[in-house]
């Protein structure tokens, strides 16, 4: 069987997309792992179907009636797949890659000004796109798990990278996956870390923790008035290693940073937006009202062609 | 500018071809960097372009002059280039997707019995296809740097490798590039090995070497009569680190595995023919006559597409 295919990533978290309007496309968790093989087929972080919400809930997916009783517009869902084969809720950074797929083919204005409601396993979400062309979306609820008395000590755990004398304070954010927050001074110490091990977090998380290590880089004045803040980081993904960027990820860094940036200051004059700096790129943290974040960043389609799929 | 590209892979050594047909694109080291980009681009180890002998040789490279002298029937150039952008004399894996390639492209037929005499920078190599889809590649002369001294006695280096107790003896072959070659017992110790380092070779080579890990796995009978060899390797690649195959290296696991067993055995019992088996499969090396190696195997095209070059 003959697929039809584009590739894309987002700040370097890449992804392989495939259409399938009618969704009818039976991906096996034996297809995906072909499909995001770097050396043996075309190689991503994930792969992408785009089907229509309706096909995925007739399937049995109760989470595409969900979307469907919250948001009847959310015609067209991202089903995302790790490179193992297993089934995963949600990816920030692949949510801005499936609409610019969605605008490839034709389904979806963005330019025209529309904004994009689709379905994925973790809930609709909302996509709209800025004169610069980067995507931006509603990354839904954060929290800090820690609470007031952890954003007031500005740490509620510790973390251990390798090569390291002592462990150090980190701060949890919630994004809906988990994440520890450390702060570095230095951009040269964040350049220098070792991440090929999995860095020790005290107390250990029950599901384990991505972590973020930050390094802040100030504030900086907003075209609109007011400042932005800018933060540096590299992340060690839950059972993954180190990665080029993580959405969620740069979502807790912006948060963790706010939360330091708090103390003892004038609450209006602390940054609701934040550019972070991943080493794939560089994407924009914002507070929304109603306790939201939002994430936005590019996206690029690189190239499309066709693959033999095996049974 | 659009470029049509496929991709393919020996024993997952994998490349992205270019069929230059007209002798007249300009892949600039930065194009091959995007191209080679697992993430922003397609992905390989490498970049080859297919383009005519003659108009390599027009463009100033003096290797194309010296094949179309030795063969003016190789009217197919292989111009290799790394994924760093440099360029590189030859890839034994890729000579076999070369040669697929190729022949996707119409312009040779190995299957009904033609042997392609293709252009490289090392020289022309001959590819001939067997019944099995393989391809057999010439690889050209191979020496033992020690001489006899050294195969009499096993060894003329050490190697060490991280987690070790102590340096192994080891024995250098020479296949237009160097290899430093060292027996383990047990698969079980080699799956448990840290390539992760570079090993540490004693007499540091000059110009560095490739290292090759090995496990003899004893012989079998041939289906002409005789034996074949089977070994089993990591290798350990200068300049880039582990890798998946090494066409070269497994030709050295051979030659090496040969010395070793031919002390004190009767020649004629020694096998001239050995599969080895790489982590990305598996390849057969020959020995010919006029003291040449033969290293023949898989060649996979896995997708054709188009992709937007930068400038």
């Amino acid at each position: 069987m003959t697929l039809r295919f584009t590739k894309g990533h987002g700040t370097h978290n890449d992804f392989v997309l495939v259409a399938d309007t009618r969704g009818d496309l039976d991906l096996t968790p034996a297809r995906v792992r072909h499909l995001a093989d770097r050396r043996g087929g075309i190689g991503g972080d994930g792969v992408i179907r785009l089907a229509p919400t309706a096909a995925v809930a007739r399937a049995g997916e109760a989470a595409a009636d969900a979307v469907l009783a919250d948001e009847p517009g959310a015609i067209w869902f991202m089903d995302y797949r790790n490179s193992d084969g297993t089934v995963a809720e949600m990816c920030g950074n692949g949510v801005r890659v499936f609409a610019a797929f969605a605008e490839s083919l034709g389904l979806v204005d963005l330019d025209g000004g529309d904004e994009l409601a689709l379905g994925t396993r973790g809930g609709v979400k909302r996509v709209r796109k800025e004169p610069n062309g980067w995507y931006a979306v509603d990354m839904g609820p954060w929290s800090y798990p820690g609470g007031q008395d952890a954003v007031a000590a500005g740490a509620d755990a510790a973390v251990m990278v390798a090569g390291w004398d002592a462990p150090r304070p980190a701060l949890s954010v919630d994004l809906g996956n988990p994440h520890t927050v450390v702060a570095l001074s230095r951009s040269a110490e964040l350049d220098a870390l070792d991440l090929t091990r999995e860095p020790a977090v005290d107390p250990p998380p029950p599901h384990g923790t991505n972590v973020e290590l930050v390094v802040p880089l100030g504030e900086e004045p907003a075209p609109d008035g007011g400042v932005v803040g800018r933060v540096r980081m590299r992340v060690h993904e839950r059972g993954v290693g180190e990665t080029q960027s993580c959405g969620t990820g740069a979502c807790a860094a912006a948060l963790a940073v706010r939360a330091w940036a708090s103390a003892g200051a004038d609450p209006d004059q602390v940054p609701t937006t934040w550019f972070v700096e991943v080493p794939g790129g560089e994407v924009r943290v914002r507070l929304l009202d109603g306790g939201h974040v939002e994430l936005a960043g590019p996206a690029e389609l690189v190239f499309s062609g066709e693959v033999e799929l095996p049974q």
